[in-house]
């Protein structure tokens, strides 16, 4: 059976349109490297989407050195530090005074619309609201992705180089056979409920709190929107928890002898996040590349996701321009050892903190006292303030 | 039914004449306050009995300067790291570099011995090889020891202080009724087969070795004394291991591409080390105090064992003094406290340690991947070594 295809073609082919696909086609098309983006959602759904919001240096340096734009800097929050809260009990981790440099909050679907905004600036290839996706061909010197796209055409793209850059989901990654990759993982007995308010700040700096009822993060979006999460079940149910019974759950995670009361509002919006670890390997397969949460995901504790994603592009888009300028492959081969030291960093710190801060169901109490005497080793001490901010803030040589 | 017993008077009754014993009765001695110490065993027996032999620079103060002995400094041997392997790559932590101390090899056994031996040198009360030992009274002023001495009397001792340093089977702790105390304790699926072996060093520095086929630990007592342990079952048979069978699991254990190889020699000594994380709460019951392993045992992975009973009389010793020139209780009323926190943080250091550098039976592969990226935030980075390297030599304020 043949179908009428409306055939591309194009050097790089990119599934993804989230921070990482645009991030990608942005420093290419720089190069002087044309690609294809390829999308199912449309931009306002993705825009609406909250995800996490905290920026590494490095990450807002991508943003603002290579001319997406500088509204992070102008919008987003610099943060000088965050708080460790253990039991009522707040200790602040002073990033630029440990190890030099600060965070952004930055809402991750600003950082989205800021590259949108830049590919439609620049006149990049970005297909939205395609269906039926397949990637083909992923061995051959010219991979395809095939696609409807908005206007119901259906559609080919034939390019030298795939790149996977669509989330934990990914259906390149699932077009790797199975045989040539391996699935790593771990899963949790916890999630998170995540709340918008419309409400001051309750405090200038992140507070990720352990308390003996569980874990909570008290973050913000601007003077006007916080976010907030809890610990809770990963079957819990949103319809069970009325603005009342969220706010008294939450606080009473964060209650301690410095009387810390949560700022309240009215909660516009509550979802059960679910996560979990995720590592595959190796992250390339043929002339297919993956970046982002397409190969790896991380629990949301460290801050993680997005900075590995950007990490990940930093690696593999100077690797695509060396290919394409002079055919010299060494960063292509290299590309997934090179992510892959990088992310089971990262794994481990995102590991590492979820232990940290959450209540296990069921546990042996030995473990949250142990927990306590390392909030008390990373706390009371320069250097284990500095690796714990290192962790957080991302190595230097990222 | 009475006894005749022969009753002795004293300040601190001291069960157990370990190093936490002996060295709570030298300081005590220094400050002119009186002390029995009682112990089940003779002066040879433990001195052939091998235990640890990493020092704490502040434990080594405490024999230098303290006026035990300074044998420590010319027959121990001054480590200024350490060297960390995983899957075959070494790594080296410089203690000195990282954090301006070192750590001394010198056995536990010849601690006791210099202890032993200060005592005996300056008069101290010190009855060995006692037998049937009890302790009663906790609750009151005069808490009671009463014991058949070694020539066959009963005996009683009768203090005003009652110090438990009588190991991790304490008789002392026991005495404590069960609703007065918790004790938290985690096990390991896993114990350590310990040699000794007539051979020279293999290596300048210990080296803890994580491999596919489990944990290995090079240590050495002399030029001419190597213990090294690896990683084995709880239940392991040791008459199941011929040398041969030994060398090639701990050789295995350490091979690497810069091929190092083990100096082999005959083994004189073959061992299983059981071990758990253990802490009693609180470590004080009316007149009865816990130092050391009677209080908190750790698995051997972090040398903490002799350096936490160390701590522990450096902060009940002046503790006494104060008590009993002044009457001043603060510094007892606050013991328990004050130890439990440095205990916490040794604990999680050791189980740290232990987790990173063992093989977990059965266990997901995720994490021997996440640990390797520990292993790289630990040694790629002079913050993540620094961490470790303050955690293994020690805390500041120790």
């Amino acid at each position: 059976m043949s179908t009428e295809r409306t055939v591309f073609s194009t050097r790089v082919g990119i599934v993804g349109a989230g921070p990482a696909g645009l991030m990608l086609a942005h420093l290419l098309d720089r190069a002087g490297i044309d690609s294809i983006v390829m999308e199912k959602r449309d931009k306002d759904t993705i825009h609406a989407t909250h995800r996490a919001g905290i920026l590494e240096a490095a990450t807002v340096r991508m943003l603002t050195e290579t001319g997406v734009d500088g509204r992070v800097l102008t919008e987003g929050h610099e943060h000088r530090g965050t708080v460790l809260r253990f039991q009522g009990e707040s200790h602040r981790i002073d990033f630029q005074e440990l190890v030099g440099h600060s965070v952004w909050l930055y809402p991750q679907n600003e950082v989205f619309w800021d590259l949108a905004a830049a590919r439609e600036r620049d006149g990049g290839d970005v297909r939205w609201s395609v269906t039926d996706t397949e990637v083909l061909g992923l061995d051959t010197e010219r991979p395809r992705i095939r696609f409807t796209d908005a206007q119901g055409t259906p559609c080919e793209v034939r390019c030298d180089v795939l790149v996977g850059a669509d989330g934990s989901q990914s259906i390149c990654r699932r077009a790797i056979p199975e045989h040539a990759r391996t699935d790593n993982f771990v899963e949790y007995p916890f999630a998170w409920f995540g709340i918008l308010t419309q409400a001051p700040p309750s405090a200038p700096e992140l507070i990720y709190a352990n308390s003996e009822h569980g874990f909570a993060l008290i973050s913000s979006r601007s003077e006007e929107v916080q976010r907030m999460y809890f610990q809770c079940d990963p079957d819990e149910d949103v319809a069970q928890w009325d603005d009342e019974r969220i706010w008294a759950e939450l606080q009473r995670r964060v209650d301690g002898p410095d009387g810390l009361r949560l700022q309240r509002g009215p909660i516009f919006d509550k979802t059960v996040l679910k996560f979990r670890s995720y590592v595959c390997e190796p992250l390339r397969h043929g002339n297919l590349f993956l970046v982002g949460d397409a190969g790896h995901t991380v629990p949301p504790t460290g801050a993680k996701g997005l900075n590995l994603a950007f990490c990940d592009v930093r690696t593999l888009a100077p690797a695509l321009v060396d290919f394409f300028r002079s055919g010299d492959d060494t960063g292509l081969a290299g590309y997934s050892a090179a992510a892959l030291e990088r992310v089971w960093k990262a794994q481990n710190f995102s590991y590492w903190a979820t232990n940290l801060l959450h209540a296990q169901p069921g546990e042996n109490p030995f473990h949250q006292k142990r927990r306590h005497g390392e909030f008390t080793a990373i706390t009371s001490s320069a250097r284990g303030a500095a690796y714990f901010a290192e962790c957080y803030t991302g190595w230097p040589e990222d």
